[in-house]
């Protein structure tokens, strides 16, 4: 506790001037001010706040702080140093295009190019609209992409914005775009345009799809092992196609050994198993040993091959998640050390006072208060000087996400309370808390899960539709409601709804009731309520440590599984685009009467006596009429069963080249869907091999960090801010003062609080190899100044010495 | 080279008494020699000739080479040192039945008791045999198994015998067969045997069957986290079958809905996806959002909790390998403690001498030659000593299976021809091994496969059983067969030989031969042959390394895939004879025209105008009818498309229950087929890791040790077996001293070779947790003494010394 001994003044005071000014001053220096009105436009409203009363130097600073912080947004947001904004100019167009109002009008322009193939030309008949009207939308909605891709060359300048690739792609298919939409709207009416296809890429293209991005980088970073697999499994496909025709084709009742060709589609289905027992039937027939043929197959291609693939991507993935780890860890690392070397200053080079410190987080984290900006300063502060080390400072993205609250000294919330209802809330906490009230609870669960199926299969019947609310409802609902209270009240609702389980409870009981409430007035749709009431039943699930852990694991994983089913969409969309250009309108009922699939697309009315019978192949409703038709067909068609029968519709309508279309689909879904199992493996075999390494530690809610902070040290900061005359900050401050009198303590003790997330995993398993990444990477930072990119080194912004050098030189 | 000036004398002296003596010889001593004419009756001919004139004391160590033998095996074979024999009968028994005869005779047994139910009750047509004959060669076959087991009875003692599970399962299901098989040949008609089924029990206790053993044994460990995973997708599936009845059964034009069973099945039948997009169809076509409930069913059973199936069992998996290779380990070491303990004299406990080395391989490898077994005592003796320490005796299991040949001098084989037929193959050499030659020969093989495809392209008509050889199966073939000649003379047969690829080549192009005899004698089933020939295509992927390292791994991997595929098939086996005795019969042609897959079962002849128009459903052949057809059935099964309609079927002849059979076949296989995977996924990762780990080392062809053996030790050696009077060993090392003195050699270098085992890789992966595992193993042994085994406590023959207290008492 050496250095609270200090004075304040000096470990907040605003002394010397910086070692390194930042890029965008030195530019507006020279620049005579001319863009200074812009910057401060852009920046946030406590940016701008300060600035209205700012002398030269702490003018400097402000602008450091604001360097310093973007470059720490980039090392989080894994962007590229060589898009560093570079000047002034460059700096307000990025501050323009980095906010969540622009993200958003980014999103919504993409989402609007894509939602309008729903009212374009093969259209879902509710939402059709006439070409006029799309033209003109998709007109408007590409002038916006323009304006955003100008704002973007603003801030990466000419040759930033042409080296950058993406880009460059969004801005060819842009000019695509515009072209068709202008000859649509002079010809007023649609041509065949595939090119609508390429539309998805606004959409990955926007900054909330950067996880989109990702798995669609690790998608193509996969492909090359994949594709070796795929043509060892297509060479051993060919050899069978052949040795099937000539087995097979002397048998004339067999359709599909028939022609070389047909072989070969008919292996590439039996690959999916689609039409097994039938494709090996006719020859089955003849020659039972023919068996042997389809046996051999499927255990080389299917079980053998097939599993080869997923090893080899799931060995990839492996591979591929823990470089990216590395590089992000090692880029991170990059953005410290130069937003480091831009808050401290030439007098005390050894850290980072809390003065800039708490000027980078004014722009880094704007809405953070003046609390938790020295909470996290604290938290960062291991060795405790008055400043913080580079070394300590590389703990910066760990701790700056971390929530702060003040640690309650009462145990629980009726602590308080008078002593007759302290001892009943007491008594139902114990209650609440004890097992066999849980077990009871499971109990009760388990039979109203035993009821419900027994219900359900009583009411064979079908007239479940019955007026009167059945009792057993009531009493359930009952026993959940009491529950529920029994816990809001002997935990506090607070504390009650921090837990996962309980808010899940609470939500499916609500339903319930809302159910009950929906059957008491006799609201038809009710049911989807009643159905909801067995996941009650998840609970029991909570019992065994494995599902608690499968369960968590789930959610932790839930946020990246959506992105890669997001992904799987676009995909989607991409086939579903060139499938209703194709083949709109070429499946109907009864269409399909000369091929081999004739049954599945039959619509019959037999007249049977004095009924009308109906025959229904059904198949005809897979088809790409509209967007959402071909989504479905295009799921069907995922889920592979059956999908010849769709495929073999759509090719006797139009050319046998259509197979084509369906056999990649079959192909690119196989690669996502690949992808996502060994995600799957991936995160769960990890999850697991974490637990089993710290099996002894206690199971804990994510990452916890507790500060103890003084009155005289909270003083010390409101001096600091009445000085710079920070009204809200001091008035939030002197609260803490206020109630730290009032309970007459002299400190106060703060717990940092954040879920762990998979980083924290990775840190934890690869701690001794993240050590060696650090050497090696200083290892090279030494031969080469690292922090040189290529494309910035045109540019004088950035000092091309390392941080030892400097220091170094300093000292 | 300390120890070479030592006259040979000391180290190879006969001299002293062990340290311990075998447990053998103490009952011999009691016994009074009773049984001592059978020890040597079984042992091994070697061992026979050395006891006709032994003196007491070699007699003394002959028995204690043999128990350390013993010991080894065991390390090997991973039996339990509770099994083993504890004195001279027990000895008598334990090699009686362990040798290859004895273990030939099980497996026989074992096959035929599987084979009869091919002749029984519902036989296959062809192999029909009456009543009496089966039931007799039942029972002669089972008394067979009781003569097995009253050896391994006599070996074990009775104590033991009651304490082997296995052992004893297998008697209760003997004593059932036993009744069974006399009851049928009683009343000479066969009852509903489903026992039958149990007799894979035998198949599995062979000695040969340890791999299958030890995959049961796999499989049912991860049983316990499979079922947890699978108790929550049933209970998904329940929760959605209820949601489903009442969303889905108002429409009545949808079977598949109507009932909360019906619901159930359904369900699980899309969870094999084989009835996809039929069973959502009549609710599709009715209201397109119905899609979303089947989506979303299928998103969390098929795509999330299926996969985390895979990723559960993938973890138990790896987790199991690690400790299946830990235990194995230890086991080994162990043993080798023991043999050690054996084979040290008191005179020097520091030690074994070559002396008893020879002995103790005598008896561990009968057909080991003199100069083999002198070449791995060098190479285990590491520290050049006349004895091999406790830690070098540690490598005797890695170094026991090397394969040792004199290394040649000659770097080609025709090195020793005169000089122009030597430049003519050095020219050949060089050709064959140049880069040139081998590509020209990778684009033969590309145009070959081009020109087959081609031609068989262009066979469409169906006339391909013409007469003449087509030319260009001609040329090809000249061409490999010149590659073939120029290869084999450049390199030398043998060398030629001993590389994997070039024996595929070698025996493609002969098969190729092979089959344009058969063409040119017009011989019918020509085609097999000529089918074969893409095969040589096979060679290309030699071009890649990752080829190369799949196709290695996939060799490697083939012997443990043979041995899961055998696994599978005897859970084939059980469900075959369940399904005949429950389902054999019926199934025929139009027997299901009142169910819902009638269509697939039916076989109509129509008359169209003046043909005959067969509409064939050919689903009734997969039935049960006999063992063959159920297994083609189950394979179907496996394969899980379509298998509703077979499960349909059957259900339509007999009960709804028959559903739980094909459920529950499909639950089995899951497993199994999860297990496969597993493997899979398991073995390529390991492998891929090991090579990514040691990129840097060269490719390797196993491991590979040279010694270098001078004139004087084989001298030595020879004294020694002179005095022992070994003729045929004598005769054979002097053999190596008359060619080393013809080339004028002081010494020779052997090489000593092995292939590489998953063992050898698992030792350098773990090598760092190795030694904490020998560490702990020991502080075990030093706490409490390991090698009292719980069963063996009562008998006097072990010692509950550990290593190091007994080298502490000597000194």
């Amino acid at each position: 506790m050496q250095w609270r001994e200090l004075p304040p003044a000096i470990y907040f005071e605003d002394s010397g001037s910086p070692v390194e000014r930042s890029s965008y001053l030195i530019e507006l220096h020279t620049d005579d001010g001319g863009s200074y009105d812009v910057v401060n436009d852009a920046s946030s409203p406590a940016a701008r706040e300060c600035c209205a009363q700012q002398s030269s130097a702490r003018h400097n600073w402000e602008m450091n702080y604001q360097e310093a912080a973007i470059y720490l947004q980039e090392g989080e947001n894994n962007d590229k140093f060589f898009t560093h904004p570079k000047n002034a100019k460059a700096l307000a167009a990025y501050l323009f295009a980095h906010n969540h109002l622009f993200y958003l009008m980014e999103l919504s322009t993409a989402l609007l190019l894509l939602l309008l193939s729903l009212c374009e030309a093969p259209a879902v008949p509710m939402l059709r609209l006439g070409i006029f009207v799309h033209a003109t939308l998709e007109l408007f909605a590409l002038i916006v992409v323009v304006f955003e891709l100008s704002m973007k060359m603003r801030w990466l300048g000419f040759q930033t914005f042409i080296r950058h690739k993406r880009t460059m792609v969004k801005t060819c298919v842009l000019l695509v775009q515009f072209v068709e939409a202008i000859v649509v709207l002079v010809r007023q009416t649609s041509h065949v345009r595939i090119t609508r296809a390429l539309r998805c890429i606004f959409l990955v293209d926007c900054r909330y799809c950067g996880a989109v991005r990702r798995n669609l980088r690790q998608i193509f970073q996969s492909l090359p092992p994949f594709i070796d697999i795929l043509l060892l499994l297509l060479f051993f496909m060919v050899i069978f196609a052949i040795l099937g025709f000539y087995l097979f084709s002397p048998n004339h009742s067999d359709p599909y050994f028939n022609t070389l060709e047909n072989s070969l589609v008919n292996l590439f289905v039996l690959l999916t198993t689609s039409n097994f027992p039938d494709v090996m039937m006719p020859s089955y027939a003849r020659n039972p040993w023919s068996c042997v043929f389809f046996i051999v197959y499927l255990s080389i291609e299917l079980y053998f091959i097939m599993n080869l693939l997923l090893a080899v991507v799931f060995d990839t993935f492996n591979d591929i998640e823990k470089r990216k780890f590395k590089s992000l860890l090692l880029h991170k690392r990059t953005a410290i050390q130069h937003a480091y070397r831009l808050l401290v200053t030439k007098q005390r080079p050894s850290g980072i006072s809390f003065k800039h410190f708490e000027g980078l987080l004014r722009f880094y984290k704007p809405r953070m208060c003046a609390r938790e900006r020295y909470l996290t300063f604290k938290a960062l502060n291991q060795s405790n000087t008055p400043l913080v080390s580079l070394k300590d400072f590389y703990n910066f993205y760990e701790v700056v996400g971390l929530k702060w609250k003040a640690k309650r000294n009462r145990e629980h919330w009726f602590d308080d309370l008078p002593r007759t209802a302290f001892l009943i809330f007491k008594g139902i906490n114990i209650l609440v808390k004890s097992r066999v009230f849980q077990y009871t609870m499971y109990t009760v669960v388990a039979v109203n899960g035993i009821w419900i199926l027994v219900e359900t299969f009583m009411l064979q019947g079908g007239n479940f539709f019955s007026r009167n609310v059945p009792w057993s409802y009531i009493v359930f609902l009952t026993i959940y409601g009491v529950e529920l209270l029994l816990k809001t009240t002997g935990l506090g609702p607070v504390e009650y709804l921090s837990s996962g389980w309980n808010l899940f409870d609470f939500s499916v009981t609500l339903f319930a009731f809302l159910g009950l409430m929906a059957l008491a007035f006799n609201m038809e749709p009710f049911y989807f309520i009643v159905v909801l009431r067995p996941l009650q039943l998840l609970r029991l699930f909570k019992l065994k440590k494995r599902y608690r852990n499968v369960l968590d694991t789930m959610f932790e994983l839930f946020p990246r599984m959506a992105s890669l089913g997001l992904t799987l969409l676009i995909f989607y969309y991409c086939f579903a685009i060139v499938g209703m250009e194709f083949f709109a309108g070429v499946v109907y009922p009864n269409c399909c009467n000369t091929s081999t699939v004739a049954d599945s697309y039959r619509w019959v009315n037999h007249t049977v006596g004095n009924k009308t019978v109906v025959e229904e192949g059904y198949y005809y409703l897979n088809n790409f009429d509209n967007i959402l038709n071909s989504f479905v067909t295009l799921f069907e068609l995922t889920v592979v069963n059956d999908w010849y029968i769709i495929m073999e519709g759509v090719t006797s309508q139009t050319t046998h080249w259509s197979r084509l279309y369906f056999m990649i689909f079959y192909i690119v879904t196989m690669v996502v869907m690949t992808i996502i199992v060994a995600f799957i493996l991936d995160a769960f075999v990890f999850r697991m091999n974490y637990t089993r390494k710290n099996q002894d530690s206690e199971e804990d809610n994510g990452i916890v960090l507790e500060k103890e902070i003084s009155k005289e040290e909270v003083i010390g900061i409101i001096e600091l801010y009445k000085r710079t005359s920070a009204a809200t900050e001091t008035a939030q401050l002197q609260k803490i003062v206020l109630q730290m009198d009032k309970y007459g303590q002299m400190s106060t003790v703060f717990l940092g609080r954040r879920s762990r997330t998979k980083s924290d995993l990775s840190m934890k398993m690869y701690e001794e190899e993240i050590q060696e990444w650090y050497e090696e990477h200083s290892r090279k930072e030494e031969s080469q100044p690292p922090l040189q990119e290529p494309a910035s080194a045109s540019s004088s912004s950035l000092k091309p010495l390392s941080l030892r050098q400097r220091s170094q030189t300093v000292i």
